[in-house]
């Protein structure tokens, strides 16, 4: 019964190429649309995709779609007839359609509005409205909603009835008449309760929600902290308004990690998958910063020469020679205070108001590990490096106790830096990684300088 | 009826300290378990929360448990008689309590598997055997069955009668006599199907398994890719040994993201949350890397004491200047390449067979990004810099093409490496980042310190 995907695949290409249509519809009723979409993309040309979404059995066709990727459904939309591409926005999700228009060029997104539902586009409509990154923008208003006055039979038909358009059924939202959110219950409840039991005794009264500016990183936090399957979003009034689903914070969640960790990287952020960027969009993603960082390197270029005669003349070329390991040094002792408090408050287990609670620990960590990596570097210094070059016990103390210096400082700005812009609401993934190192560098270049040229000179 | 979370636990403490337990009862079976746990942990001392857990309803108990930090939880089974420690346990998902016997010393493991149900001991003890990392790690046995040729109104009267301890009702498993998984069928389509269908006529029998060794990286996308609520975990012989569900596969996505970030910032993987932390803990996750980072820079050092007089000897004491923003450029080329070869590795968008393909991609956009920032670099040591240096044509041209050619060598390496250790089944989270900046740091070196030696020499 259970096939390997590969398996699949090659009897989805058998039966499309043999055109045994009718096995052909029999065998993807079987399958997810996520491979259905798959296999579309990779083992098909533009035209047998068209010809291929066209076989699909209509139940399965928009949410084939939905999985596809941008450049194919833009390919599919402009090849379909009017009356197809209503089915199949008629048939997707509202959360769905809103996300599909948001990547479309605006001719498709007129095409799409006009042929959509008169209801679903007013529906639409009004979700496009709310700021991406809300809680808005990610919320489908298809749910199930039930009054507390009725019974859990009552209930239950009324799933029945409406249950197939809705995004979920089996987080069920209680709502008075002005359409306030009063109570959530579950369809596990009910089905564990008498069926003549009344939903007000069954439901529970204490929900947690969020409103629909809410920042949709910390909707999906939410669901982490209480395992939800759905969350309700209400407006300033209390009514509800849509839900979000565990599948879409899921998304968020994949997605927000994956911008954290480009922005860490001095890369702007990219949503396609990395084997579908052109070169062009790898480009623009990465020579901003790549540019602003070559040209803010100048300052480690003043300073070295600014410094240049007077390191000379106090310890030839040997103090050279250690700029690289102090300034990597201080980058990556930085780089890790900065990418962990980075991570901590996206997962919001640090905030601005932790901030002396995080200093006096980074402080403290620095001064540890930077004692155990002074001493080893001088333990290195005198008894290895020693046996090529010749390095006084003074010199060997400056670069260690620099070594010190520049862990504390480096962690000191590593911990500050992503604070002060979440503070600001600036985001700290790209305040704090990039920038920071410029500025250790330069402040562990100067501390270097100074105490050498001080105590040598 | 929606409260702030601070009103509520203002009330919390109200109740605790007038000793009004039983309005204390009946507010707690309105809330969260995790908001609970929280309450516990962050509004009450040692003993205090020890008194607050014995009043909470029985029902909420274990939950609660399960949501406290792994300290809590230890300070709390030293406290516990035999009796709440075995009705704790018992009520727990069994996932749940492996997790907890993973984190505990071996004396509390002891007493918890004396304690447990001799059943539940047995399901532990079995679970406990798949390795970290694997799906079998992260399932529960507890998951509803079916057999195919029961009604729906059967389906749902085992339901009812199971489903309370089960970790999911509405994903069911269709077994046959021999446990062998046959197929899947959700409580919706049981809702909408005529009471007396046969679940062998509604359920799907291509079902989107995972194998018990599997890695849960790899388990977690597969929520992401289907927008499944819970997966069914065969073992070889496709026998149904459990289900993992989607609370947990967000959980591993979350942790995993946090570990690539933190291997990526050479800081060893930490599980705790930050603020939890030891100033130990701290040092042994950074301390490694800082070492094995600093010793390493002593290939920099060598290169520069090598080529120093000849540099000194060509160029005097200008050429120097240039080798932070060299060493810096290059790095950060070559850290965009590798973090975004990493990500998208762990999201199973780029695998070692698509090698050549990343490579050629990285060879294009490395060229062009390159050709930019080399550019950029020459018309401002040209314009600017020459304001205040002297800088030939020579030396701007040595420059710029060493950019270049450093930007190209970087980002080959950045994505050549992770590929390799994927490969070699090492992580390509650990081996690309921090060492691939030492790999890069010589190479550029080198770049440098040959070219403009042979040029001006």
């Amino acid at each position: 019964m259970i096939e390997e995907i590969n398996t699949v695949f090659e009897k989805l290409s058998f039966f499309f190429e043999t055109r045994k249509f009718a096995d052909l519809r029999i065998l993807t009723l079987d399958l997810e649309p996520a491979d259905i979409a798959n296999f579309m993309e990779n083992n098909l040309d533009e035209k047998e995709q068209l010809k291929f979404f066209r076989l699909l059995p209509k139940e399965l066709a928009s949410d084939v779609f939905v999985e596809t990727d941008t450049d194919t459904q833009e390919r599919l939309i402009k090849a379909f007839t009017d009356r197809e591409l209503k089915e199949v926005i008629d048939d997707m999700f509202l959360d769905d359609a809103v996300d599909l228009i948001e990547e479309m060029p605006a001719n498709v997104v007129k095409r799409i509005l006009k042929n959509a539902d008169p209801e679903n586009r007013k529906q639409i409509n009004a979700l496009l409205e709310y700021p991406d990154d809300t809680a808005g923008s990610i919320m489908t208003p298809e749910y199930v909603s039930l009054s507390a006055s009725m019974t859990v039979e009552e209930a239950f038909d009324k799933i029945r009835r409406t249950g197939l358009n809705k995004e979920t059924i089996y987080t069920c939202y209680v709502t008075d008449r002005k359409k306030k959110l009063t109570g959530v219950v579950t369809v596990r409840d009910m089905l564990l309760a008498d069926k003549q039991e009344l939903i007000a005794h069954i439901m529970d009264s204490t929900v947690i929600t969020a409103f629909t500016l809410d920042d949709k990183e910390q909707v999906a936090l939410k669901f982490s902290k209480y395992a939800f399957l759905a969350l309700p979003v209400v407006d300033k009034e209390g009514c509800l308004v849509g839900i979000v689903t565990v599948d879409d914070a899921v998304d968020v969640i994949q997605e927000e990690a994956t911008e954290d960790i480009q922005k860490m990287a001095a890369v702007l952020p990219n949503e396609k998958p990395y084997l579908k960027q052109s070169i062009w969009s790898i480009w623009k993603a990465r020579v901003p910063w790549l540019l602003l960082l070559m040209i803010s390197a100048t300052f480690t270029s003043m300073i070295l020469s600014h410094y240049e005669a007077s390191l000379a003349a106090v310890g030839g070329g040997l103090l050279y020679m250690f700029v690289p390991m102090l300034m990597g040094t201080a980058g990556n002792a930085g780089n890790q205070t900065s990418v962990t408090v980075i991570r901590a408050i996206a997962l919001g287990e640090v905030e601005f108001k932790n901030v002396f609670r995080v200093i006096l620990k980074e402080m403290l960590a620095a001064f540890v590990l930077g004692l155990t990596v002074a001493v080893a570097c001088f333990l290195k210094l005198m008894f290895i490096d020693n046996l090529y070059y010749e390095i006084s016990v003074t010199v060997a103390l400056i670069v260690s106790a620099v070594l010190l210096l520049t862990i504390v400082m480096a962690k000191l700005v590593g911990c500050i830096l992503p604070l002060i812009a979440k503070k600001c609401r600036l985001d700290p993934a790209v305040v704090a990684s990039p920038f920071m190192t410029t500025i250790v560098d330069v402040l562990s270049l100067i501390i270097y300088c100074s105490i050498a040229i001080a105590v040598l000179g």
